[in-house]
């Protein structure tokens, strides 16, 4: 009995895992975390009509989600003022930047990216057998000079910018958008990933025309929605881009329970609007916590912030290793230069306050044994 | 400003649906159905427990899911006495089988089915450009001796069997799907829908040594567990097989709420076989209501029967129509000759009674006609 045959492409992939979970350092440290501020959840949770209206729906979960997600692209389509054929629901951003390299970027095709930015796409874009193309952060955030550059002397067909930025939680701001988008090079279709967008300033949220033909913008329930593990991403973007969703995606993927979550939750903007606050709060308090350690906190448009530990990337992975050995829950940038940092997840002040108590101690340990 | 490029193949794919759900189809009668017994879903609801289960998890919806699935992979490699490293968790069988088709079958590679089979398996096996052969069903029962030939004729690379089948609700037996391993051709994979077993006759379950490298065995909560809309799916293989899958699988894909709903499931085995009673009475009532009105029911192994109509596929197509129009939202097998019939899911008396009461008015109409 002969082995079966993988592809050639799926046999040189490694059997990788772009973030390890949580859950996963939870079992091998034995205990669970004091506190999870690692992974940009939103610790303040979902709206409670959320979890009422999920709760609801569970009793329905013998029905198959509506494939065509109807009632959520139409509740989204009004809030963005688009018309729903401009709304294409997935199994998170995750699922949808893997539809995304899967329609425009195949073996061999260029695709460009920062080096350190999100890797859950990089994943995606070694999976489909594209090449991937990285230019440097320039002073902690993404460079678009540099993207587009690359992308014109590769012939990209895709180019990711997340703005919001993770894991830098910088930001650029609308103009330099504008001035990306009109300097596109032919062919190339730009993935703007706003899953931070909720929580930036109103200075980074471009005016982009919905009929756009090469770009798409990512947005998320899983961020300030608070709904990371519902699993409920959307892109908007040209009819035609988004039409093009239907030859690829998984058209019973969304689950039920899911699609009625998100649909209360877009429609409780005054629970929105409050956790806004609450992020706001804490991104203060997280930078007052960095200061008062003598770290420099970066300003954040996020739902987290980034520390700048003052070091090179070992004293920060010593410092984070030390954190999650006192139950602290955090994560930090994977490359040179953004990995002299840690990044912190905002949360109730009940959870800020355990991270101030573990900060200096872990501080102090890397800082006694160098 | 220039459009994006889809990939050759990506352009190739036609914009389409595998099915088009019941809530698409209320819509355009401007009505909800009365009954819903067309999509295999368990009308008998999941497990009390497991609402209570996502209810309660529904308050974590801030949480990512367990990207590793530790807690479902542990409890189902004890339910069916494997190891954990002989399970994979997905977003249901749609998704494993994607995931499948997408590690082993590439563009032009010889992919093996029944003509009529699942569809969503077509729909991924072109989304991949791999090159899909059918053959016949043999007295409305899937064929392994064709499937087998077709295999070696083409070089296949995949085999898709479902045992029981689906649309028929026929099963081959343990002997016979014994043989049909023995019997695999060198290099080709046997992916075994098994998302009816559950409701199989003992004598349908092949016993399969978990290391034998050529098979893969999908099994769901979507059916008898009464879960479709949480999209929990798995597959039980050999271990360099499940390994595969995180080469490409989307890792933080799995629904938080739905993974606590399919522990609680999998945990009340005593709710399950009350379920299996009260499928197998349905089943009899199906095959009753078919008697009564002169036509005739396969014998079934699944959550559904399907009856056949007795005439040509224009003649079930018109029955199917009339039920629709009726309230009663109905499926039947898409080609000839498997589609003289039509396919009604198991369900409560109550809903029963409401197919017994449309299936003569919708008979009645298509006889008048013709």
């Amino acid at each position: 009995m002969s082995k079966p045959r993988l592809t050639p492409l799926a046999k040189s992939l490694p059997a990788s895992v772009p973030f390890v979970g949580p859950e996963a350092q939870e079992r091998a440290l034995g205990a669970p975390f004091d506190v999870r501020l690692g992974a940009n959840e939103s610790v303040f949770g979902p709206s409670p009509r959320v979890i009422e209206a999920m709760s609801k729906a569970a009793g329905e979960t013998w029905m198959y989600g509506d494939p065509e997600n109807h009632d959520l692209i139409q509740a989204l389509a009004a809030h963005h003022e688009v018309s729903p054929k401009n709304v294409m629901v997935g199994e998170g951003i995750d699922g949808l930047l893997g539809y995304t390299v899967r329609l425009f970027a195949g073996p061999g095709d260029a695709v460009v990216t920062s080096e350190g930015a999100y890797p859950t796409f990089n994943y995606h874009v070694a999976g489909y057998g594209a090449e991937l193309h990285k230019v440097p952060y320039k002073d902690d955030h993404e460079d678009p000079d540099a993207l587009l550059a690359k992308a014109r002397e590769t012939g990209a067909k895709l180019i990711y910018l997340a703005n919001p930025d993770n894991p830098m939680g910088t930001w650029l701001s609308r103009d330099v958008i504008h001035r990306m988008i009109a300097d596109l090079p032919e062919g190339a279709l730009l993935i703007l990933d706003e899953a931070y967008l909720d929580t930036a300033p109103d200075g980074a949220i471009p005016e982009i025309s919905v009929d756009t033909p090469n770009i798409l913008r990512m947005r998320t329930f899983s961020k300030a929605y608070g709904m990371a593990g519902a699993r409920v991403g959307y892109v908007i973007g040209s009819e035609e881009n988004i039409t093009a969703f239907n030859k690829v995606r998984n058209h019973f993927g969304m689950n039920r329970v899911s699609q009625a979550g998100a649909l209360a939750a877009l429609a409780d903007q005054a629970y929105l609007k409050d956790v806004l606050a609450r992020i706001a709060d804490a991104r203060e308090r997280i930078a007052e916590i960095a200061r008062e350690n003598g770290l420099e906190p970066l300003t954040s448009a996020t739902n987290f912030v980034t520390i700048d530990c003052g070091s090179e990337g070992d004293f920060a992975r010593e410092v984070l290793a030390n954190l999650i050995d006192l139950g602290v829950f955090v994560r930090m940038p994977f490359v040179a230069p953004q990995d002299r940092c840690i990044r912190i997840s905002c949360g109730p002040p009940e959870h800020l306050a355990v991270f101030a108590n573990a900060l200096p101690k872990a501080l102090e340990k890397v800082r006694t044994q160098s």
